[in-house]
C-alpha cells in the first residue's frame, strides 16, 4: 500500500531527506556513571563523561532521530569518507556552571554558524544547527554534574560532523554522523608563566584559497611534526608564519599591543582573509577591547586609556622593529581552549628572539583585563550584551 | 617471576616497543565468502572483499600481531585523533592477475616509501614498510579469487594508516591503527572518451611548506566542493592551479606533450617541488618516455620519435600559447587509479577553453603508447626492469 499508493501523504520521503529534529532526541542513560576526577586533576581533552549525542544521516532518509546515549566507541566501516579522506571538522565549545546554579555556553551561536561554513567547505550534507544547539543544551544539562564548581574550570564540548560515506571514489560523502561529546577541563596549559614561540616559516599552516579559515580536521594533522620539533627545542608552541605575515599561533589567534605616538594603544589582529581562523574568543576580544572606557571598564587598565582594535596584516619584520623601539607592549594568544594567555618570547631560526616585557603574575595588562571579563562572562559573574546563554 | 626476575631475558618490552612483524601473523577466515561481481559491473571503491589485514600500535606495547580476518567495521573512540584531527594516510596500489595466474604487484615498494614519509610528515608512530609489504603480498594472494581475469581490471590496494589516541589535546597521535582494504576494479572512468579539465585558481590545492607533496588524506576532503561545483558545470575534474603554475589534475599528475622546434616531442610534467604528489604513475611515464627508442619503444609511435621528459614549471599560459601555436600536442593525466587519461578540453572562467586535438579512440598518442606499456608490464604481458613483482 505504502509504496503503490501514489499519494505522498504519510510517506516521510516525500519532502526530501529528513531534517535533523531535536524533538525526535532519544534518551538512554548508562547503567552505571564514572566517577568525576577532582578539578585539579584533568588534563584537557582527556576523558569523556558518561553520555554522548548522536545522528546519522545517509541520502535517502535524511537525519536520523537523534540519540543521547551511554559514551562508547563508533562503529565505522573502514572505507570511510572521514578516515579515507579527512571529511571531518568540530568546534570547541564550553559550558560554565555559575555560583547561581545555571549552566551557561558562551556565544554559542557563533560555533554553530561557523560550523556550518566548515560543513560547506568540504561538502557534507546539510545540517539545521539550530537544532544541534538544541541537542547541545539538553545533553549538556544531562551532564551538569561534570562541569567543575571551579573558577577557570568548564565542560569542554566537541560537536564533530564526519563524512561516513563507505566509497573509494575521490568525491564528497553523501553519509555523515554528528555527534557531540563533552570533557572537563581546567587551564588548557598546566605551566602558569606565560608562553614562548617559534616562528615558523618553511611549514605552512595555511594560504589564500586553502582552508585556514575554517575549522576543519584536516588542519590539525600538518601541524604536530612541526610542533614536536619545536617542542624539543623548548618553545611551547608555533607562531605560524606565510611569509613575513603572521597567520596564527599554535591553534589560537594573535595578539600584538602596540604603543601608539599619541599614547592610545593599538590591539592588533590578523585580518581574517581566509588563511585565519574567525575565533569567537578572538572576536569577543575586538569587541571588549574596543568597549573599554565606554561600554566597559577592563580590570587592571585606566578607564582613560582609549583601546584602538585593528584587523590587519601584521608581520614579524614589524614586531621585531616594535620590540626593537619599545613599542611593543604585548603578545598573546586567544582561542576557546585557552581563553588568553600571554607571550614572553619569540624565536625564529637565525634571529634574536624578541623578549616581551614580563608582568607580575602570568599576564600582560590587555591580556588580563580581557581574560578576567571573558571568563566573568562565561562563568555568569558579569553580563555583558547577550554573550552569556543559559541551558534551560 | 615475569616482572619480579629483573633479566631483559625473556621480557617482550625491554628493547622499547615491538616492531611490525608480519610473521606474527594470525589467519581467520570468514565463514562465508561473498560473490564477486561481474567484472563489467565494478564502479571503483565500492566494495570490499572478504578480509582484511589490520594491526594496532601503541606506545607501550608496540605493534600487536596483524590479523588477516574478516571484512568489518572499525571500533573508534569518538575522541580518536584520526577523526578530530585528521591523522591519516593511505596509499594506492593494484594487484593484477596474469595469463600466467601469477599475482602481480606494481613497484610497490614506491608506495611503501611514499607511505612512510607521509607517516613522518604528520608524525604517526614508526612502521617497518617491509613487513607491511610482505603482509600485503600475502593478503592479495588470500583475496585471489577477487582478482578479476579481464584486461584493464585489477584488485585495488588501499593500505591506509591512522591515529586512534583518545584525546581532544592538540598534538601527535601515539597510538596508530593500519590496515589494508581491497576492492576489485575496472576503469576508473567509466566514460570511454577523453576528460575535460577545469582550471581552477581560486581554491587551492598544495600550497610550499603545505602537505601536497604527500599521500595524505587531509589533501582530500577541501577537493570535494570545487569538484561537485566542476561537474555541475560539465567538466569531469579540476586542473589545479598556484597562481598560474599547474599542479596537478583531479587527484592525478598532469602532463603535457610539446612539439619542439627541432621536431622532437617535449613530455612536460610538474617538478617534485613539495606541491606535487610524486606519482609512481608519474614516475613510470617519466622513465618510459625516456627510454622510448632505445631500451623500448611505446606502441603506436615511431621508434626514431625522440622523447624528452621534463620535471619542470608549467603554466596556464604555457599551455594557452602552446595551443594556439599549434605545438601542444596531448594533455593526459596519470594515476594508480586511472592509469592514463587523455585531456580533450581545458575550461577557465572567463577564458577560451584549450581545446585538444581529438585522436583515434580515446587517447592521444603519448597516452596510448604509456597506457598499453604501462598495463603490459602490470599485467605480466611484458617485462620492463624491475617493475613488477610477483606474489608468491
Amino acid at each position: 500500500m505504502a509504496n503503490g499508493s501514489g499519494t505522498p501523504q504519510g510517506n516521510g520521503h516525500a519532502a526530501g531527506p529528513a531534517p535533523l529534529d531535536a524533538s525526535r532526541t532519544t534518551v538512554t542513560l548508562a547503567a552505571s556513571l564514572k566517577p568525576v576526577p577532582p578539578a585539579e586533576e584533568l588534563v584537557f581533552g582527556k576523558i569523556a563523561t558518561d553520555h554522548m549525542a548522536i545522528a546519522h544521516y545517509d541520502p535517502v532518509n535524511g537525519w536520523s532521530a537523534p540519540e543521547i546515549k551511554p559514551y562508547g566507541p563508533l562503529m565505522l566501516d573502514p572505507l570511510s569518507s572521514c578516515l579515507q579522506y579527512s571529511t571531518s571538522l568540530f568546534e570547541g565549545m564550553k559550558a560554565y556552571l555559575g555560583a547561581d546554579d545555571k549552566v551557561r555556553l558562551f556565544r554559542p551561536e557563533m560555533n554553530m554558524a561557523r560550523m556550518d561554513r566548515s560543513r560547506e567547505r568540504i561538502a557534507l550534507p546539510p545540517v539545521d544547527f539550530n537544532e544541534v544547539l538544541k541537542i547541545i543544551k539538553r545533553f549538556v544539562k544531562l551532564e551538569e554534574r561534570w562541569i567543575p564548581r571551579v573558577q577557570g574550570h568548564s565542560l569542554y564540548i566537541r560537536p564533530t560532523l564526519i563524512g561516513t560515506r563507505a566509497s573509494l571514489g575521490v568525491g564528497a560523502s553523501d553519509h555523515a554522523t554528528l555527534y557531540v561529546i563533552c570533557s572537563p577541563t581546567g587551564p588548557y596549559f598546566r605551566v602558569a608563566r606565560p608562553l614562548s614561540l617559534k616562528a615558523v616559516g618553511d611549514y605552512v599552516r595555511s594560504w589564500p584559497g586553502g582552508t585556514g579559515g575554517y575549522k576543519l580536521s584536516l588542519n590539525y594533522a600538518p601541524t604536530f611534526h612541526p610542533q614536536t620539533v619545536a617542542n624539543k627545542e623548548g618553545y611551547d608552541q608555533i607562531l605560524w608564519l606565510l611569509g613575513d605575515k603572521i597567520t596564527e599561533a599554535g591553534a589560537m589567534n594573535f595578539f600584538a599591543v602596540l604603543m601608539r605616538d599619541d599614547g592610545d594603544w593599538d590591539v592588533v589582529t590578523p585580518s581574517v582573509d581566509g588563511t585565519i581562523l574567525p575565533g569567537v574568543t578572538r572576536h569577543s576580544c575586538l569587541e571588549l577591547t574596543g568597549a573599554h572606557g565606554s561600554e566597559i571598564s577592563l580590570y587592571g587598565l585606566p578607564s582613560n586609556l582609549k583601546l584602538h582594535p585593528q584587523e590587519r596584516d601584521i608581520t614579524f619584520t614589524e614586531l621585531e622593529e616594535a620590540s626593537a623601539s619599545g613599542k611593543l607592549l604585548e603578545v598573546f594568544v586567544v582561542g576557546t581552549a585557552v581563553v588568553v594567555a600571554s607571550v614572553e618570547k619569540i624565536g625564529a631560526d637565525g634571529k634574536k628572539d624578541i623578549v616581551l616585557q614580563r608582568y607580575e603574575g602570568s599576564f600582560g595588562p590587555v591580556a588580563r583585563g580581557l581574560y578576567e571579563k571573558i571568563t566573568g562572562i562565561q562563568e555568569g559573574r558579569e553580563q555583558f550584551r547577550d554573550w552569556s546563554v543559559v541551558c534551560e
